[in-house]
């Protein structure tokens, strides 16, 4: 096991009732909050009514902005930047998904910043501060509502890159999973492919002792797989819908990947996919970590075999390791079609073939991963092996 | 599921460096710091001198009081209280196990506040603030080193009680497996019984939506039972005491039971066999928690059944629930056995029979548990089953 430090200091308040706790929470992100979120589909719900309600009784002051897309763009993150600026604003309070807190992210590590807040991104600056982010989350999935992560993309480069940083990670989190009843079961699905990966990006580690770290992996991809399509079938099971909120939650605290080397390979090479085609990550990530699965399991027999015996419960075989290890990625690609997602980039209804102009942005002059460095070349047969 | 807060910001600094953050970490305690420990290993280890040089170097200023023992008393932490008022110490640094980080806990909470200190875990006051507490952990077991929980005996009136504030999480815990090399088997065994009761504490609940947590659990039971045995075997292998260590921190910080009733009856059923004849927490445990098992297991059927087969990989065969229920109660104290521990009052070496007082103490004139409540007369008739 490798040394490790463990801290995760943000406080989640989950339930029916936690959006009681909006206002009282947010008195913690200073005197003036950007109450920052999506396309509007928390004013349809509801859920900013409430959020502004819960606002005012606290007696926190208020600005807003809204628009951010999925794959957020660096474009309306330098707008928050400005706006908080110019309004004073203390502390940013994201309402919905990934993208919304990512956004919230980006905007905080910038306002203290007097350089372009994309230096963070291609790794020119590192974050020494920022301004405090509280969520009300809408959609699990990304696991930022607890995580270190930000996630932007350059519109004007096409450029999607990930930045990671304590200072970054939510002071607190309101998770209602009432909230993500609406959530469409496309929607619904990509949030638990996206979910699985963040496990997946950690399991398959060359680090041998993780017993324990391994077992809590699979704890939480049995319950993903138990629990999606009980909610594709009935979108209001508030249990199942609170065992996967929960889940996405853990899946990307640092939790399981203490203790290991993670990889984070497939996220990379989904990224490129996202940024050029604009198409929902979960999507992408079905559709590239079987891809990804295939490309090295040969090298790999024994975590694959685990991850077919113990996730996928399929009987091991003495002398056909091979074959299970297959069983268990098939069985994963099986399982993302059942809830209606693409496992194929033709599926996800792309016709072109930049796999190589893409595989160059992931690789960015380097290899990706660790589990098993991938090279340029290796990324483009992984595109193919998708296609 | 129910309505949760999840709220552990203790620093975890896990692994072989570990103690160099002592000094760094221990500056968050404030100008001068109190260094509590035990009977003296730590002195024997090397572990003193080492935490001494790591404050020194960090210029944290320090004074001592030694002493703590297995089930921590009311006297040494009355005498800490004085000693830290007299001298101003603004912050408590726990080096050793369980009893050395309860016992500052205590003394954490009793410092600011003008009555007795035990008025706390009679229920008679409440903390509201408290001193800071770090901790270098020597044996994994308590879990008290990421949990807001103390456990006090008053030798006064052999009352053990515990007392739980999220005052009282410590802010770092400094974990290095290697600490826990020197540790003999049978403490070693005993740890491990504790962790294990920690986490069935919360296993068995009545609260039906807990499908990610449970499977969580059985992760930490599954790695408990394999670890385990690695280390009564080979004391020094630092991988298998690196599991048991961080297994131990994630048992008890509070992720396995939110969204559950916990139960906690076996713990107070143990506490006053530990508080009349002073064994040892873990050794009690591993004495009453099948017995406890054993009174309830026919009411609760599908619970035992679902511990049987995923924690025992016991197989499941129709119109035997019973039976299977059963091997895995079976299971449990066969482990219990075979890592040298008790698992009757006898092996404890107690002949005496006072099951109706220590029953009547343990209820405290009310019921026990919510999975399944149990009066006085249950709780002395599981002290009975557990002859």
């Amino acid at each position: 096991m490798q040394d490790f430090i463990y801290y995760v200091p943000t406080r989640i308040l989950f339930g029916r009732t936690s959006e009681e706790e909006i206002g009282p929470q947010s008195l913690r992100l200073g005197g003036k909050v950007l109450l920052h979120y999506g396309e509007g589909s928390i004013k349809q719900s509801g859920l900013y009514d409430r959020t502004a309600a819960s606002l005012k009784t606290s007696g926190v002051d208020f600005i807003e902005l809204g628009g951010v897309k999925p794959n957020p763009r660096l474009s309306l993150v330098q707008e928050g930047i400005q706006l908080c600026r110019d309004e004073g604003a203390s502390g940013i309070l994201a309402v919905g998904g990934g993208s919304a807190i990512d956004s919230a992210k980006a905007i905080a590590a910038g306002v203290p910043y007097e350089g372009d807040v994309w230096d963070f991104y291609i790794g020119k600056a590192q974050v020494k501060e920022a301004l405090p982010v509280g969520v009300v989350l809408t959609i699990p999935a990304a696991g930022s509502e607890a995580s270190p992560a930000t996630v932007i993309t350059n519109e004007a480069t096409t450029e999607k890159y990930g930045l990671l940083s304590d200072h970054l990670r939510p002071v607190f989190a309101v998770l209602n999973p009432e909230r993500t009843f609406t959530l469409p079961p496309y929607q619904t699905a990509c949030g638990a492919a996206d979910i699985m990966a963040h496990v997946m990006e950690r399991y398959f580690t060359n680090e041998p002792h993780v017993a324990f770290s391994d077992r809590m992996c699979e704890a939480l991809l049995k319950t993903m797989i138990e629990q999606t399509p009980r909610v594709i079938e009935n979108p209001e099971d508030y249990d199942a819908r609170a065992e996967i909120m929960w889940a996405g939650t853990i899946a990307h605290n640092d939790l399981l990947g203490r203790g290991r080397i993670e990889d984070w390979s497939s996220h990379d090479i989904e990224h490129e996919l996202s940024a050029f085609y604009d198409v929902a990550h979960g999507a992408g990530l079905a559709v590239i970590f079987p891809a990804w699965m295939q490309f090295i399991y040969q090298e790999k027999l024994p975590k694959f075999l685990q991850f077919a015996q113990r996730v996928w419960d399929i009987p091991y075989t003495a002398g056909e390791e091979e074959r299970c290890a297959l069983e268990g990625i098939r069985k994963l690609k099986e399982f993302f079609s059942s809830i209606g997602l693409p496992v194929t980039i033709r599926e996800l209804g792309i016709t072109e073939r930049n796999f190589a102009q893409m595989a160059g942005k992931a690789v960015r002059g380097s290899t990706l991963g660790s589990f098993r460095k991938l090279t340029k070349a290796d990324v483009a047969a992984i595109y193919e092996l998708a296609e």
